[in-house]
C-alpha cells in the first residue's frame, strides 16, 4: 500500500533495538484519512470472506480495526489488557507477552461478543514476534469460533510472527512488509 | 443525538454504583457506523470553530476520536496511560484518577504533537467526573495550546464534571446527556 509506505518512509524513525516509531501517524498521533484508506484496503483484501467480526488487542489496533470495521460493515471487539484480572466466568482470556515493553498482560474478551457462529477478521497495528495475535487466536479457539484471517499494518517480516502464521496455513494480509531495519534504514520485503 | 440513545436505551446496562454498562456497542464491542455518525455529529457541533487537532485519552476515546478527525479532516493525538512513567522531558504529562477503576494513572503526550499554534478538541467516551478531561486540559495548558471546546458521548450530568468545566466557560457538547441511572433506569435530561 503506496500511501503507507510513504508515510512510513516520510515520517517513521528507527530506533536500536529493531524499534520503528511510526507514532506521528500510527499509534500515538493517527492521521484518519490514511487510516481511512488502510480500512478500505483490508475490506478490498477480505472482501471475498464473509466476515462476521473483527477483533482486535487495545490501543493501537482500535483504529485500523474500526476503520475495517466501518468499510465491511461488521462490529470490532477490541480485547482489554489487564495485569491482573480477577476470575471471571463471563470472559475469554490469554496471556500475551509484550517484547518491546517487557511486560505479560492477560487478554480478555467478554463471552457474548464471540461465538461458533461468527467468522472473524484479527486486525493489529503491528506484527514482530505475534504474540498480541496469538493470543487472539486463543480467544477465538475458546470461543470456538472461526478465524477468517490476519490483516497487519506493519508486517516486520524479519522477526517470526507472521511466518509462524502463514506456517499454520493462516491468511496474513500485512499492508507494509518490513525486510530489514538495519543501519536505521527501512527496507520494505518488495523494495 | 437519537440513534445514540436508542442505542443506550435498547443495549445499556446499569449496574450498582451508577455505572452504565454500553460495552456492547461504545467501548469494548463498537459498532462502527454509530460511531462514524457521531464523529459527524461532533464535526458538525464544531464546524464553526478552527479546529487543528483533537485529542483524547486511550482506550476507549479513540474510536469517537478518530471518526470525529475523520469528518474534520484534522489529525487525533491520543494520550497514553502510564502507571509509572520514567521522567522524560519530551512529554507533556498529567495526573487522572479513575473512580470507576480505583486507579491513578498519569497520562502523557509527547511535546512534538501538541504547540502553541493549536486549537483543540477535547473529545470522550463518558463524562462523569471529569478527571480525564482535567488532565487533558493540564496538558493543554503546559503546552500553551488553545482549548476550543469538549465533545464527549455520554454526559453523567447528575456528576459533577460536565458542570465544572461548563461553570469554567469551557464549550461542552455531550450527544447523550444523562439526568438519571436511580432504579436501574436510565432518563435523559431531556426526556
Amino acid at each position: 500500500m503506496e500511501a503507507l509506505k510513504t508515510a512510513i518512509k516520510e515520517h517513521g524513525t528507527v530506533l536500536p533495538g529493531n524499534i520503528l516509531k511510526v507514532n506521528s501517524f500510527l499509534n500515538h498521533q493517527i492521521d484518519p484519512n490514511l487510516m481511512y484508506k488502510i480500512g478500505k484496503e483490508f475490506a478490498q483484501l477480505f472482501q471475498t470472506a464473509k466476515i462476521t467480526k473483527i477483533i482486535t488487542v487495545e490501543s493501537s489496533g482500535i483504529a485500523p480495526a474500526m476503520m475495517t470495521g466501518l468499510a465491511l460493515n461488521v462490529p470490532v471487539v477490541f480485547a482489554r489488557k489487564s495485569k491482573s484480572l480477577t476470575v471471571r466466568d463471563d470472559v475469554y482470556t490469554a496471556e500475551v507477552i509484550s517484547y518491546t515493553k517487557k511486560t505479560n498482560n492477560q487478554i480478555y474478551i467478554e463471552k457474548k461478543f464471540i461465538n461458533s457462529d461468527d467468522h472473524i477478521l484479527i486486525i493489529d497495528d503491528f506484527l514482530a514476534n505475534g504474540e498480541a495475535v496469538k493470543g487472539l487466536l486463543q480467544i477465538i479457539k475458546n470461543a470456538n469460533a472461526n478465524l477468517t484471517g490476519v490483516g497487519i499494518v506493519i508486517e516486520k517480516s524479519f522477526q517470526p510472527g507472521a511466518q509462524y502464521l502463514r506456517d499454520q496455513g493462516i491468511i496474513v494480509h500485512s499492508l507494509a512488509r518490513i525486510k530489514s531495519l538495519a543501519n536505521n534504514k527501512v527496507t520494505f520485503m518488495n523494495d
